[in-house]
């Protein structure tokens, strides 16, 4: 017997689907959604991740302004922000990350409007989501429930043992898991007994960062394992956290690397985007309307 | 055998020789700490808290200044928070709930300048506090840690169990304990097995709000339990959320209700006020000096 495999091509089909109807909607109405990309350094991997977001904005009829800032000042990477603030055209920002040495970037997100922070990088919008008013959640935590609830699985009342406890997977991952009414249980490298909780979750997250970390051993049979490490192994492929040849063979379910959570992500930044531009319209609609019923 | 008494009498002891030592500070230096709290009820309730805190502040020589709008308006309530973010005495605002009703508290307490936010109500403070940036936690949840601190818990690398996810106790206390490297749980009333969470753990917190909830049978002998609730019992007597006739005599140590955790959150209240003062002190105080130098 081997796992389900929870995909993540049809994932990112539906969320690619939601995206073109509001699209076609936005057009309908005479207006347009665009992503900004503020790139601040030059390197190989950075620069092919957002040409794939260039890519995928442009399938979708999003547009997609990549500002190159390399070896921007704090001032300069301010300034930019803060123009895309006020630009009523822009409707979802990115910082992608690195920053230049010396640039303090946790500065820099806390300035980015969070109606416009589809990737859910300033913590206001984390604090927001936490205690449940609308915000964007990190595209790759939200990846994750996109997954599960696709694949149906349900959340409310069980056990999802969320191991890693970073700012955009595991801490955000956590709440929107206690927004469906799940038991969280967040682990991380300081865990004592780490099998004490992935035994017996009914799904176990792997958000670590280390390649093959979760094993057979570490696993219940009737469990859903969710793998969103991006590791690079000894011969130079990516790998998850997940040790794939003896988990496969044992779990119910496993979402893979790659082609599971990460295939997902930019299609969920775009449908992030798209939603914003869909409130801004409708606010301008709206706006539009009770004037012309004022004469 | 019964369990140890984890008292909050010595810990709000604690909070207030160190409150009281920053004040000196302050005073020496030609300042002073003032808190201002704004009531937009009227109850006897929350009149009774609030004199209570008038007391604190006073035996402190911390300033307390009450702001009374009953009945008052968004705007009103929106207006007196802006002119407490600009008013440089001010170090500490708390908006006082509940608020009328058609006014929308969580509007304004986002209006509230995190470096003043010393209960934490900003989701900005919650947002920064979960990604390790400095902020103030609510005091409820932060007296949970200073209690577990208090009496030399090990935290690291165990598993706390926290019941209850409420935006101002389990939610923010879920952060500082991920901080201080605990592997933690959270449940809630949703939670399939709560025992599978609260037996395995090495501490389990009580936030939810229903009497006697917890058991002997949820625990184990091991456990530390500290109790968060607060109900009124068929009897109007203060009672947590741990039945204590039967959790008592068989856990390693309990925070009970009354004297545990509720002892010490005003404590807290008037250290963080005072924290805050410190700090703009220091900066003007810093300023000061470099345009002396500057002579």
């Amino acid at each position: 017997m081997t796992a389900q495999r929870l995909s993540g091509k049809p994932v990112a089909d539906e969320i690619r689907a939601r995206t073109a109807q509001l699209v076609a909607g936005l057009n309908r109405d005479g207006f347009s959604a665009r992503l900004a990309v503020v790139l601040a350094t030059r390197n190989e991997a950075t620069t092919w991740y957002v040409r794939s977001i260039e890519r995928a904005a442009a399938a979708q009829g999003v547009e997609c302004q990549v500002l190159e800032l390399p070896d921007g000042t704090q001032a300069q990477l301010t300034a930019t922000i803060e123009a895309l603030n006020g630009d009523e055209a822009v409707h979802g920002i990115i910082l992608q990350t690195p920053v230049p040495s010396g640039v303090d970037a946790a500065a820099l997100v806390q300035l980015i409007d969070p109606t416009k922070d589809i990737d859910g990088a300033n913590p206001l919008s984390l604090g927001r989501l936490t205690v449940g008013q609308p915000a964007f959640a990190p595209a790759t935590a939200r990846s994750v429930i996109e997954i599960l609830e696709h694949y149906r699985i349900p959340l409310a009342g069980h056990h999802v043992a969320v191991v890693g406890r970073s700012a955009v997977v595991g801490k955000p991952l956590a709440q929107l898991l206690l927004q469906r009414d799940a038991t969280v249980s967040i682990c991380h490298s300081q865990t004592a007994e780490l099998p004490e909780f992935t035994k017996t979750a009914a799904v176990t997250v792997m958000a670590v960062g280390r390649a093959n970390l979760l094993t057979a051993h570490e696993v219940a049979d009737s469990s859903v394992v969710i793998d969103v490490g991006t590791n690079v192994d000894d011969d130079g492929q990516l790998v998850g956290d997940v040790h794939t040849a003896s988990v496969q063979p044992k779990v119910r379910a496993l979402s893979p690397v790659p082609g599971g959570v990460g295939t997902v992500t930019t299609a969920l930044l775009l449908l992030h985007t798209v939603q914003a531009a869909t409130k801004v319209c409708q606010t301008i609609m709206w706006r539009g309307e009770s004037m012309s019923t004022r004469r």
